[in-house]
């Protein structure tokens, strides 16, 4: 197959570069830049704008939907939010697929967007098209993949088997979730300048997270009774990974075991997802890895249990899920060409 | 004023240290080992042990308990828990002042103290004669007090003015608490070496740490409806520095400014407690001072506040509060010999 | 005494004010802005400016040469290289009291400034008014004092007894200089964005660093054989700290002993600075302090002499070594309001 | 193939591991432990013992030379130094395939041994079986290839073009690197506990590290000229990485064109070494990968190139340089399953 990639200079377009270039069903990416990109003849190439890149001496070619959908068999967007948005349109009415990495069309509702993300959401009639697609739950046939994010992943792991199978109460649910400096992305912020950030914890848009929306929609679809959730983020002195600390009140006669019974039927056959029993896990087991790593632990005294999630938000959190939703999207075995095995041993 | 130090070389010891030596009210500092520290002629001095502290050529003496009453007119045990209750005896048969930086005299029930440290219990008799002193709440005269740790300092100061004014539901209480890895002390360890901890969270003795018997102890002094709290620790990769991030579910009728009035008059006179009125402070912007600086921020969706409360592990979390609590001890200036103003700015 | 500061707000400028805040000679800390600081009645205040520098509250005032020098003994830029320049000729005409942790007046030679750092020189006839002043060599009684540089001032304790008493090839310099973010300044840049510094080590700068011409014009001036050196900086994954590594063929019958002979009698009475015979100095030893630690190791196999230098480059590279110039400018004693014992033991 | 790991749980061992089992030559990896490993029946498997290592349900086997050599084609040892010597015996006599991570074979004069390592030195007929082998420049055919330490891999690929070619003065090489700590392995040390490291440089071993010997005689087999290097090794805090910032007084006439014709040259056909012009790379730019990258910077002011040479410890300072001797060894692509991408883009 022939994959596009529009948006690869950035941390997560160059992860999911890095992901297809070694995925056995790809046979050649092609690399979008802006409209005008290259037309002055001022090519581009990848090997140049990425350091340690050698060999992948690969051009940014002008973004022209036609021509994309003619070169290739699907389009990846990397690009950020209100971006997408704004390149998606011709895709969409040419039932064209389509993987988006950003947030604009996660959210079925214009209005909630507007509300979350401050910008102006994408056009409700091609929001309409668009699947919200959790790839460990991936569910329907879809042109339109909205890749969950990064928070929002590894808190819908951690909650779904205890609100599907409706074990705690729905009004409880505090998520205190903490992530490395690469899920801010490339443009530089006085929150992720090295002298600031480093020995350091900030929480930052508290209350106020993007992914707070889709998470509760999510969540709301498993189980109706959940309308809300307490979630905080806060920036780590690292590069790569997140841990969600998950905790919440368990409804009446749950134990560490029923407990573990639902996390076990409801993983059963999930390849990346790992449950442990009364422990939990480190972020780096995750790192480098497709994986989401869980641990449950029920405390009896306080009726409340704790689940750590763990992924690199990287791969999990955005490219690898990407490529787990494309290897569900054109029937290959979900695990083809994705890490499992962490790095730095 | 002569003051005795007891244990100078673990992380603690060595920040008392720095801060008595800076000390008006101090004449001098005499450090002690074990009981043969320097018998046969091998005396250890200060700057010979620690990287750095010219000049600091202090002799370590021998551990005699007579010879140290004789010379102080104070002790200092930052000496491990397990190691207090051993040296402490005598000086508490004496009434002689003591400031125990340990943990070995904080519960006064010595089934308590077994079951969450699993280790012997001080004498019952001696630990009626200690009191659990959280010096920005320093109440009563006492000889002994038992300094509190670092989790429980952060824990409780950002809990007194809502569990204090029964604002909070008192089993809603969540803490999720980091701290850096100079808590965990100089013993080696896989948790602390470097490879496995850089880039890396790791929690653990999840619902065991030694900390949460001291919080929920002081609690419920304040308010005798909360027993229990679910607590969690996760070490951080970087040295110094404890962030508590603390989740309650209000009463009826809470709200931002309510919470805020709370907090205001608590803290009033208290010159090391600084409130901050929906915002929330980093971790670094209190590293290397004796300050506890709280964020307030009330969620109305979901009926929850969160608090953030972040502090010096070795100071406010140990030495500094040590030298506040011989501030109150004997009656100097609260803020005697205390640093302020964050290191690095 | 009262002083001014120009420039607090830096990372150089807020712990030059946490030190003199602290400085028993100093009354009062007045702090300046720009030409039309709180003009408008938006005054700045520092508690606001700073995160966690809770009661200082002072404001910042506009920059006024004349009301400057009314109202203070002394002034001290923080300010950028190119910044101090225009600000300083009304204090230099007036031969008023000023102390530059900038580079603008490092370099008697308009010419050389230009080359090396790509802006207008100061005024000819300023310069000539202005003395670089490497603290522990302190000289001569001079209005103007050029604060030298953080890589500069590690590198010339490294190598000043060795060039002073003519113990090394002139030739054969090289020094492989490390240090943390901080130096770099507050100004965001790709280089020390936290994802890309983080686990990382970049060079820049690569001969062409600024620092270059301050090192040779004063190993020159001691020993006028040398007139070149080989010199690198390399950006450390930490906050603060420096460290000179610092190489040199040693002259015939050089031995570890004469080296140590020539430190002990270059250093016999500078307070600030220790050298380690045959040992290194850890970086962090000197973190929090005006120190400079020295390692001295010479290799007979190579006839090479490695010298490791290393300091806090705020404070003893910029912050601190002002204060001891300060110190020595009025006559006060050389240590006073200077911190010896590192943080973080 | 059937290859066996001996020390499967030490860091270079695991990365191997996960190098192996992507190959596409190898079918099964069989892992070994000490002699009685899993004699009582308390059988350890991989994925126990390595977090994250879901799925590799490994068993550790006891070590048999015997059975070694029946069920495999070739056998690494990633054991310590001093614990090689004590098991390649039968291999050696059987001609058996081996590759050796450690460095007990890569110096053929028993006494050079140990005289560095302090340890008794292998079997000297056994010695002479062994071949040290660099792979970027793999030579010879042999059974026992001793695979170079990191190092060492990082200074001779950057000091390769000049010394073969003569461009340097033979006694002016300084050597100047910095690792980070996963080299020092996994045992538990003062050095590498984490509220020591974080924030620090430490130099350790300095004119008296292992890796001198092999890179001397590396060298003197180049060019019989160099006899001695001036070197020195710094502990970095972070995980994985290794710079080496090497110096050395050019010869007459050379220049930045001539040193980058003996670069490209030498490395023409070398399809992991990059070597850039001018410029220097940044460490993490090789983490992850088998790449070796280096920049060349001629200063003519001092007569004086500097070169960069960067590589992953773990990759290509071990584990994966152990796998390219192994394609070498058995004739496969020299590139057939490794890493050329770095991690975290």
């Amino acid at each position: 197959m022939n994959v596009a990639i529009v948006g690869v200079t950035g941390y997560s377009g160059t992860v999911l570069y890095s992901l297809l270039v070694n995925h056995p069903q790809v046979t050649q990416i092609n690399l979008y830049g802006h409209t005008n990109e290259g037309e002055n003849g001022d090519v581009r190439y990848l090997d140049e704008l990425i350091a340690g890149y050698h060999g992948q001496h690969v051009p940014l070619q002008a973004f022209d939907p036609e021509k994309i959908m003619a070169d290739n068999d699907v389009v990846f967007f990397a690009t950020s939010s209100g971006v997408s948005s704004q390149l998606a349109g011709p895709f969409i009415k040419a039932k064209f697929p389509v993987i988006d990495l950003s947030g604009d069309y996660r959210l079925p509702d214009p209005a909630t967007y507007e509300k979350w993300y401050h910008k102006p959401a994408a056009d409700a009639a091609d929001l309409a098209q668009a699947t919200y697609s959790l790839a460990d739950f991936y569910a329907e046939k879809t042109n339109y993949i909205a890749n969950p994010g990064c928070y929002a992943t590894a808190t819908l792991l951690g909650l779904a088997p205890m609100v599907q199978q409706d074990l705690i109460d729905p009004d409880s649910i505090i998520v205190d979730a903490k992530s490395g400096t690469s899920g801010a992305g490339k443009s530089l912020s006085q929150l992720t300048h090295f002298t600031e950030e480093n020995d350091n914890l900030q929480l930052y848009q508290l209350n106020k997270h993007k992914h707070i929306p889709e998470v509760v929609q999510q969540l709301h679809q498993w189980n109706n009774q959940v309308n809300a959730i307490q979630f905080s983020t806060t920036l780590l002195p690292l590069t790569t990974g997140l841990m969600a600390s998950i905790y919440a009140k368990v409804k009446s006669g749950v134990t560490q075991e029923s407990l573990m019974a639902a996390f076990n039927t409801v993983y059963a056959d999930h390849p990346f997802v790992h449950v442990m029993d009364g422990e939990t896990p480190s972020l780096k087991q995750v790192v480098g890895t497709n994986n989401c790593d869980l641990g449950v632990v029920y405390n009896p005294v306080t009726h409340t249990v704790m689940v750590i999630s763990v992924i690199d938000n990287l791969i999990k959190g955005a490219a690898g899920q990407a490529v787990q939703n494309f290897n569900h999207l054109f029937n290959f075995n979900e695990t083809t060409g994705l890490p499992t095995l962490p790095v730095f041993a």
